[in-house]
C-alpha cells in the first residue's frame, strides 16, 4: 500500500468513526472505484457495509464490486438489500455478476436472479452452465460484432452508437447464421474508404476457442500470440462470447497462485474461508496425514536399525542434515518440474534431458554437501570412518533426491493427476525413506569401523 | 504441446533430417511466427539454427526472435552472420531487441550495435541504460502521441500513417514540450466531429508510471485498473515509452516463476544456463550449505540428548515425524503469507489477523496430528507415557511451526529482504531445532515413566 492509499484509508476510517457521511460521499466520489476497491481489505465488515452503501452512483458500486475479489463482493452483498443488489448486478459486466452469484449462497443467489429484469437473469444463468475454470466460464457476453455485409461507415456509426461494450480494440464479423468468419482491428478501419465491406478488408484466419477450453490454455494462447482479445465460439462456431486480457491476467494470477499453495500443501480455497480456522485446517489436513504416516515409516525404519543405533550413538547427530538436505533436493528438482509444466516449458519430449541434468546437479550438489558434512563428522567424533559412511550416504541420498524430484511429477502428471499437489509429500516421504535406508545401511555395512 | 504442435514438430524434423530444405521453407511461411518459436525448445541447437536460417522474411525472423525466450534467441543469433543479427534486430520491437542483447556476451553486443544503423543503435543504447526489472526496461519506445492542438480529422490521418507502431489503442496527447497531458483511445476518436481538437476531448487524468518504477509494482497497476496499455514518463513528465498489457503478462509470468523457485531455494537465474550442470548447482548451493549447518545444528542438539535416547531407544521412532510435519505447517504458512505480499492480499496492516488465524490453524491440525501420532505410539510401544510425550510434543511444535511460518517472511520483508527466499531455510532449521527442543524436552521430563 503506498502513501496516496494510506492517506485515502486514514480519512475513510476517520470519517466514518466520527460518522460524517456527507463528507465521506465526496471523497468517495472522486476516488477511482479501483482505489475505493482496494480500501476493503482493509476494513471491518461494517466499515465496508457502511463505505459501500454511501457510494451514490450504481455505476461506481457496480465498478467497485468488479474489483473485489468474488467472494469478499458476494459477502458485501448478503448483508445489502435485496434490490439494491439486483441493480448494482444489473451493472456489472455479466462476466463479473456471474462471478459474485457463484460466490453467494444458493438461495440468495436464485432470489437476485428472481427479481432481476428477464434480460439480465437469463443471460446470467446462461452463463451459470458453463464451468468455471474454462473459456465459457471466464467469457464476457458483452462483444462488439457485425454483419460480414456491413460497410466502412456502418461500422463506424454502430461503433459510435454501441456504448455497453466493454474494451472495444477489434470488431468481430460474423456471417448470417452468426458464425464467426473474421476479425478487424479498429486502426485497420481508418484506414479503408468507407464503403467497402468488412467480407473484403477482414482477417478470415481469426484465432478462437471453444466454450470448454481451459483457461489455463487460454492463458497460453493470448500469450503466445500476444492477442488482446479472445473470441468463444460454441461447437458450431457460432460466436457467443469474448475473452478480453484483464480477464486473462486474473487467470495468471490465479494458477500461479493455486500453484504456489498446492505445492506447500494448502489450497487456493482456503481464501474463500478468511480467517475461519476450523475450514481452513480442514482443507490443509488431508496433506498433513499423508506426510504423518510417511514419517511414520520412516521412524519404523529407523526402528529397524536401531541396533547399530544403539552401538554407535553419534550416527543420531546426522539423522536430521541427511532427511533433511535430501527433501531439499527434491523439493528443487520438483519444483523446477512442477513450473516447467505449468509454464510449457517442460512437456514429456524434453523431460529426458531434464532428468539428466537434474541427476548431474544433484550428483555435484552432492558431492560438496558429502564432503562438507563428512569432514565436519570426522573432525567432530574423531572417527574417519564415520566422516567416510556420513559423506557417502550424503552423496547418494541427495543424488537419489534429485531424481526422485524429476520422477514424480512426471508420474503424476502422465497419470493425469496434477503433479503440483501430489509431488511435494511424496517426493519428501520417499526421500525421507530413502535417506534413512541409505545413511543406516552404509552405516552397517561399516558397522565394525564406526566404534 | 497438442496435436497440431506435435504435427509440426515431426514434419519439422523429418525435413530437415532429409535436407528437404525448399519444403521446409514452404511449410514455415505458412506458420504463425509464434508457432515457429514454440519449436524451438524441442530441437538441437543445429537444428534450430537450420530452420532459423530459412526463414527468409526478415520481418518474420524478427517475430520468431521476439517469441522465444531472450536467453535462446541471443545464443540463436550468436551463431548466425554479424550483419544478418542487426537486420534481424532492427526489425523487432525496440525492448525486445534490448532484452536479446542483454543476454549476449558483452563483446558481440558491441560489435552488433556498431554494425546497426545509427537511428536504431541509438535508441536501443538508451534503452539498455534502465534497469531491467523497472518501467524503462521493459516499455517500448515506439508509441503513437500527438500535440494537444492537432485535431482529431489531424489524428486520424496521422493514425492511418502510422505504420511501425505497435499495439494502438490509446493516443496520447502531448505539450509542446511533450509532457504528458492526456489520452484518448480511438473509439473516441470514432465519436467527436473531425475539427475539434485533442486538447478539448481528451481525458486529462491519465494514469502513467515513472522509468525506475519496478516492473512488479507496474503489473500491479495495470490489473487494478484494467488497462491496456500503460505510458511511461521521465521525472519531467515527458513521455519517453509506453509499456503494453503483453509486456505485463510476460512480468506476472516472470515474477510468480521467481517466487516459486525462490521458495524452494532455486533461482530463476538457473533457466539461463540451460543444462550446464555446474552452473545450476551453483546457484542452488548457497541455500543448500545454509540449510546444511541448520541441519547440523538440529543434529547437536539431538546429541546433547543422547542420554535420554539411549535410555529410551524407542523415542528415535517419531523424530522423523515430529521434525517432518513442523516443516510442512510452517512451510504452509510462509507460504502463504510470502504469496500474500506479493499479491498485495497481506500487508503489515492485516498482518496481524494472519498471524492469529494461522496460529489458530497450527493449534487444531496439531492436535488432531498429535492425538494421531500419540495413538500411534500408544499401540505400538504398548507406553502411555510415551504416546503422551510423543502428542504433546506434536501439538506444540506444529503450533510453534505455524507462527513462525509467519514471523519470518514478516521480519525478513520488514528488514527489506526479499521474503521468498530468505523464509524457507529460515523457516525449516528452526521449526527443527524447535521440534527437536520440544521433543526431548518433554521426554527428558518424563523420562521416570518411558521405561
Amino acid at each position: 500500500m503506498d502513501q496516496k492509499q494510506q492517506l485515502l484509508l486514514d480519512t475513510v476510517k476517520k470519517l466514518i468513526r466520527r460518522g460524517a457521511y456527507s463528507n465521506l460521499s465526496k471523497v468517495i466520489g472522486k476516488t477511482h472505484p479501483a482505489d475505493i476497491a482496494h480500501l476493503f481489505p482493509h476494513l471491518t465488515p461494517k466499515e465496508q457495509q457502511t463505505l459501500f452503501n454511501l457510494i451514490e452512483d450504481t455505476e461506481t458500486a457496480a465498478s467497485v464490486l468488479s474489483e473485489l475479489d468474488y467472494v469478499s463482493g458476494a459477502q458485501l452483498l448478503e448483508k445489502i438489500g435485496q434490490e439494491a443488489i439486483s441493480e448494482v448486478l444489473q451493472e456489472m459486466p455479466y462476466d463479473d455478476a456471474v462471478e459474485i452469484i457463484r460466490n453467494m449462497p444458493e438461495e440468495i443467489a436464485e432470489e437476485i436472479l428472481s427479481t432481476m429484469k428477464d434480460e439480465h437473469s437469463e443471460e446470467i444463468e446462461q452463463l451459470l452452465k458453463y464451468d468455471e475454470d474454462t473459456a465459457g466460464g471466464i467469457m464476457s457476453t458483452e462483444f462488439f460484432c457485425l454483419p460480414e455485409e456491413t460497410t466502412v461507415q456502418q461500422a463506424i456509426d454502430a461503433l459510435q452508437q454501441a456504448s455497453d461494450v466493454e474494451m472495444v480494440f477489434y470488431v468481430y464479423v460474423v456471417d448470417r447464421h452468426n458464425h464467426l468468419v473474421g476479425v478487424l482491428s479498429l486502426r485497420q478501419l481508418l484506414m479503408v474508404p468507407p464503403s467497402r465491406r468488412l467480407k473484403e478488408i477482414m482477417v478470415t484466419d481469426v484465432i478462437s476457442v471453444r466454450t470448454n477450453k481451459d483457461q489455463e490454455e487460454v492463458a497460453q494462447l493470448v500469450e503466445r500470440y500476444n492477442i488482446l482479445a479472445l473470441p468463444v465460439v460454441d461447437e458450431w462456431n457460432k460466436l457467443v462470447g469474448l475473452i478480453t486480457v484483464d480477464d486473462v491476467i486474473d487467470v495468471l494470477r490465479e494458477e500461479a497462485t493455486e500453484d504456489i499453495y498446492k505445492m506447500a500443501g494448502a489450497s487456493e480455497e482456503e481464501l474463500l474461508y478468511g480467517h475461519k480456522s476450523f475450514k481452513v485446517a480442514r482443507l490443509r489436513l488431508p496433506w498433513l496425514i499423508t506426510n504423518l504416516f510417511g514419517g511414520i515409516i520412516t521412524g519404523y525404519l529407523m526402528w529397524r536399525f536401531r541396533m547399530t543405533l544403539e552401538a554407535v550413538i553419534a550416527l543420531i547427530t546426522f539423522i536430521p542434515v541427511i532427511t533433511g538436505m535430501g527433501g531439499n533436493v527434491g523439493g528443487q528438482s520438483a519444483t523446477i518440474v512442477v513450473r516447467g509444466f505449468a509454464t510449457g516449458n517442460i512437456d514429456f519430449s524434453t523431460l529426458r534431458k531434464v532428468f539428466f541434468k537434474e541427476l548431474r546437479v544433484g550428483m555435484i550438489m552432492g558431492t560438496v554437501c558429502g564432503m562438507t558434512v563428512g569432514l565436519v563428522a570426522y573432525l567432530w567424533h574423531h572417527n574417519i570412518y564415520l566422516g567416510l559412511v556420513v559423506g557417502l550416504a550424503m552423496v547418494s541420498a541427495m543424488t537419489v533426491a534429485a531424481t526422485m524430484g524429476v520422477l514424480a511429477p512426471s508420474f503424476f502428471k502422465r497419470m493425469g493427476i496434477d503433479p503440483a499437489i501430489a509431488s511435494s509429500p511424496f517426493v519428501q516421504t520417499a526421500n525421507d525413506i530413502t535417506g534413512i535406508l541409505i545413511y543406516f545401511g552404509t552405516a552397517t555395512l561399516f558397522l565394525a569401523y564406526l566404534h
